[in-house]
């Protein structure tokens, strides 16, 4: 495969990066990669959109049919999104024996069964290396760099959006809302952010990549998941003052009792390298049994990164002539032979009201102690001020349902304390 | 190739990790490669090692020609190093047909012309992520992650052993000799270090991965080379107060004059991700056209680490069957089309013992002002001793030729200033 066609549907903001890297570097990509890559189709309704990025009229294809019908073009690169026409697309494209190249996270997550099934039976290679983490080479990592290694965890920060807002609150001190509204100024959030702030794409990316990790796929219902919309300046300030820094983490682990996959805010320690990964940049922190920790970094999105990881996709199709089908990769367990874990060990960290009444505190730490919590650290921040202080604790490591009941149970010393929050710490 | 028969030469301790490694792990790649990987020879002059390793006594090869001429191996891992024997058994392989996997970055940076033509002569792989950043997997990154992109620059920490000795300096404020000493105790470095603090293990590293990424042969010879054994404890902590953090850097740069490569010492500002790269950790820092900065880190040495990569290779090549020549990759500039770039641009810290007497300091900024540097803050550090004063200078970027011509003339104003040490500054 020297000669290669390529469709873009799509030619929103990474399928019109994706456009304008192809067309620019052909002739770089014949000499450094001896293939010779042809946008020989696009797929784009609004068909102003394709002359302004300079397609010629007669490559802008009215619908499908016309792409999947076209002898030239031997890989198509899926950029609508969701779960829609672009399903129906890709299976078209894979039903008539075209790789399909996508950046669609929520298709990978919730349909690979479908997609790789009919790939395997039209021999159509399917890469999806753009639907996590942008132009970070995070899959090919997974796949080709560190399969020696039986992976042991996988820490992440791979959601853009959320990084920016925690980042902003953290350097700032502002409020949720005051950067969320700022962000959404700058186009860095949707007008309907939920999908970011509540963890909805980084758990799609979670059980893309946690099904690649463990060999075995990660259904996304099996994804705990927690947004940061409820997170407090205050909690972000104590946090800094013990030596924390705050993340939307995305965790997927292989522990004896199962796998684990969560999303969720999590204090790390200041020195850890996900610390330091700010603003709207990812990470991935994996530790493998012989590679020990290795973290990877970048832009997760933009539409030149993720162009970067469409294309190399594109690439690498072109360049290799064994398709891959990774979640399913040959005998790896199948699916009902896992388990999951759902009541996750973590430290945590809480804060809480408490009435300076005498035997406030220790009615509380009772409580912990009764219910498997034992405390690293209480202390108090500020002075009383209407008979209240503010307490706020670390834990030793305990399961989530321990921290849930006794949560519960603290609650219930109704007008002697109350739980303000609680946030999990990674150690 | 679903049934594999791997040689490895040499079990020191990499070839003895990889050993474990393998042997190890064999259920495991059956279930997630679709490979049976065995080990069916080893060369190991020592056969004590390889008995207490648990390598069956008739799997013990006596010399290369055994290994060559086993029917049963497909692969041979290379974990000898040097560029003596370690050449001619790799040759002797690649020469049979016999794909080789190898660690050896000095053999990779020297001879690639050699083993690229034995390899495509004979159709045999030739693969050597473990030559450089250990269990990293940058290679696999550049040539199959990130080839989309044109890489602008490479910055990385590629030598644990003088990361480690700098981390100490700096958080110790020790000597370079003091820290240096208690590495050699531990074992973090050789009896006789220079191949690690005089900049020649990170050379090596340095060439290989700046020809792929900038598809052109980089010699050895064009990588300019100043090492860390005349670091003082006092400009690092001199940087520090000035924001900036010591690393020993390789750095390789594509730039309109042509390939600029260099590795030395180099101050990069601490809120860089490579600055809180500590200890023996390895990253590399890559900035490419589509994708922008992406920052790989891990280990870059150790049994299992590098054993990881030698062991990812050959998972690789057992399931893949192109062979896949990165050096001369197709039409890839040839050698001598390239031109390098010896007189790079940079900023500069220096450090000065400058005389009290009137008329010093503006004798010292005349020179820098004729030899085209200028200057971004001069500061006094302490009070003059013996009618002489410390002084640091930061200049803007500049020519490296300008800042050695600059600073002979002011050495040559004897009586009055020495130059103490001149520091690359990144930004």
């Amino acid at each position: 495969m020297n000669k290669v066609g390529v469709a873009i549907l799509g030619l929103g903001v990474v399928g019109g990066g994706t456009y304008k890297i192809l067309t620019e570097n052909h002739d770089f990509y014949l000499k450094t990669q001896g293939v010779d890559i042809a946008v020989q189709s696009v797929l784009e309704l609004d068909r102003e959109r394709a002359r302004v990025l300079g397609v010629p009229e007669e490559k802008i294809a009215s619908n499908i049919a016309e792409v999947i019908c076209n002898p030239d073009v031997n890989i198509v690169v899926e950029c609508i999104g969701g779960v829609g026409a672009a399903k129906d697309f890709v299976l078209d494209a894979l039903n008539t024996g075209k790789t399909v190249v996508t950046s669609n996270k929520e298709l990978v997550c919730k349909f690979s069964h479908e997609l790789e099934r009919a790939a395997k039976r039209h021999n159509a290679g399917l890469y999806y290396e753009a639907s996590c983490v942008g132009g970070v080479p995070i899959i090919r990592t997974l796949l080709d760099g560190l399969q020696a290694n039986r992976i042991g965890s996988m820490m992440g920060i791979i959601n853009g959006t959320t990084n920016y807002i925690l980042t902003k609150m953290t350097n700032e001190g502002a409020s949720y809302e005051e950067v969320l509204r700022e962000a959404q100024r700058l186009g860095y959030a949707e007008a309907d952010p939920s999908a970011d702030v509540e963890g909805f794409d980084a758990a799609y990316k979670l059980s893309i990549l946690s099904s690649l990790a463990f060999h075995t796929k990660v259904p996304l219902s099996k994804v705990f998941r927690e947004g940061i919309s409820g997170i407090s300046a205050k909690d972000i300030a104590y946090g800094k003052d013990l030596g924390y820094v705050l993340k939307l983490l995305a965790i997927g682990k292989q522990t004896p009792a199962g796998i684990e996959v969560r999303v969720h805010p999590a204090f790390v320690k200041k020195e850890h390298p996900l610390a330091s990964v700010n603003d709207s940049f990812n990470a991935v922190f994996i530790t493998g049994d012989s590679v020990g920790d290795v973290m990877l970094y970048g832009r997760g999105a933009g539409s030149l990164p993720t162009g970067s990881a469409l294309v190399s996709d594109v690439i690498y199709a072109a360049t290799h002539s064994e398709n891959k089908y990774s979640t399913f990769k040959n005998n790896a367990t199948a699916e009902k032979d896992v388990t999951f874990v759902s009541d996750f060990r973590s430290a945590y960290y809480m804060r809480l009201t408490v009435s300076d009444r005498v035997g406030a505190l220790s009615k509380i730490t009772s409580i912990l102690g009764k219910n498997d919590v034992s405390i690293v650290e209480a202390i108090q921040k500020g002075v009383a001020s209407s008979g209240c202080v503010p307490l706020v604790i670390v834990t030793h490591e305990t399961r989530e349902h321990a921290i849930r009941n006794a949560v519960a149970k603290i609650n219930a010393l109704e007008g002697i304390v109350k739980v303000d929050s609680v946030l999990r710490v990674v150690s």
